[in-house]
């Protein structure tokens, strides 16, 4: 198996070609660090500051320096040459470090650059994804919550909920009962008149696709609320959909067994979200 | 730097001597996996049993296959061999996958032994430690709580909040002001009659020396509480102590300038506590 994953990945570690990381790094230890996955179109990555921006923020954060993020790019497109479409991940490390929980003064930190494959995703994307339930909470922790950090227990547990192919996402919840998102997905409901999403103040990942929706919302004169739900205000929408940066963003065909109509949703921001998405550069 | 912790630390990665782990390690991508850190005394590993309890109860809980306990046991006998004092480091993980949370039908785990000198503790311990308070919050997942998982960045967190040497320890509270525990300790308050305690049903780790400590408390005829507490509670209380399996027990001298009479404190349980956590075997 490892193997035949590696052949399909290609890595850089600190720039250098190899694909083995220190067991005593604290990404293993503890998932100190932050990652991004990044759509590649022609050659190139998609919404690439948003992605750095977030990346910026999250070390700011964790407290983890950034690197030259001017050799991170320069590696990044190396690695991607020849591979029109795929995915391209960053991972920021804080380095080696001694056993316990406190932070090295001075961290030697470590970035990964990895290129796979294209994601799977259904076509044609506008007829819309099967969605379920997960019972997984999402973790609270306003300290952590926003940002794309290593750790995505979570996220792993709620994934593993389902293996039927006709659902390609779950939402989750926290404890208190708070919608959260998907377990890879930011979502948006639409209540005939309005966007309503979730905040990323307690839990949740503030998705760069996230981003420009409410950009792009704001822009078209979508009125776009952020404020906390549940899952009563899911049982009144007329329908939603979901963002991430390697998908774009995909309508909600059917929720729990809910079917919903699909041409009420507001179609010309879908179709800027998803073009604009999509958009190397 | 690497050069230097890595010669202190004696690794075994799946029975092999080396020290590095692939980058599509699902510890690294997500913090994927478990671990346990286990006291040697006398070239022996302290309280064995419960901490592959421990490790059993959490690779049930993520789903991830444990991996032939005996094989480990005989590995970390193996690692060990020479150090009488010291510490002893398990980590499991669900092993390489490809990308994305769902989990491999069929991991293909990975277990790490490490050997660490020993850790350093105040002595004489009964003189006690100084704690603080952390602003950092305790992550709220019920689904993840009690267990020794790998996404460990709340206490890393907190634990970058000091570098006094003088402060041992600093205690968590959840994003509702709910106490959960030091960033590495639990900990037990006395109120004069009884000692109360954290669940760990909601965050938090259920510590080796914990278990050991509500076991015997009731041996010895000490009623222990197991309650929610906020910082209200340990405004009332005479005295604390916390407990983790590297350090036994420690009383605490002072909370966030706060000084305790050390005399008031169940002295035949702490005692009792220090000697049981430290007997190997």
């Amino acid at each position: 198996m490892g193997g035949g994953l590696t052949q399909s990945v290609h890595i850089l570690i600190d720039g250098q070609e190899q694909d083995q990381v220190p067991a005593l790094d604290r990404a293993i230890q503890y998932g100190d660090g932050l990652f991004e996955t990044i759509r590649i179109v022609e050659g190139r990555p998609c919404q690439w500051q948003r992605h750095l921006d977030r990346l910026s923020i999250g070390a700011e954060r964790l407290g983890i320096p950034l690197p030259d993020v001017a050799l991170w790019v320069a590696e990044a497109a190396e690695l991607i040459q020849g591979q029109s479409d795929g995915v391209l991940k960053l991972i920021l490390t804080r380095g080696e470090g001694g056993r316990g929980y406190r932070p090295p003064d001075h961290p030697k930190i470590r970035r990964l650059v990895l290129v796979y494959p294209p994601p799977n995703t259904p076509d044609p994307w506008q007829q819309g994804v099967g969605v379920r339930y997960c019972q997984t909470p999402a973790a609270i922790n306003p300290a952590l919550a926003g940002i794309k950090h290593l750790n995505r227990l979570d996220s792993v547990l709620a994934r593993a909920e389902w293996d039927e192919p006709g659902i390609a996402e779950g939402l989750m919840f926290d404890a208190t009962g708070v919608l959260v998102g998907g377990t890879m997905t930011n979502v948006f409901l639409w209540d005939g008149a309005r966007l309503l999403t979730p905040p990323v103040d307690r839990a949740g990942i503030a998705g760069t696709v996230r981003g420009l929706t409410l950009e792009l919302a704001a822009r078209m004169g979508v009125e776009c609320l952020v404020t906390r739900l549940d899952l009563e205000a899911l049982d009144q929408v007329q329908g939603l959909f979901l963002t991430n940066s390697l998908i774009g963003v995909w309508p909600v065909r059917e929720l729990a067994g809910r079917r919903f109509d699909l041409t009420r949703l507001p179609w010309a921001l879908i179709n800027r979200i998803h073009q604009t998405a999509f958009t190397p550069g």
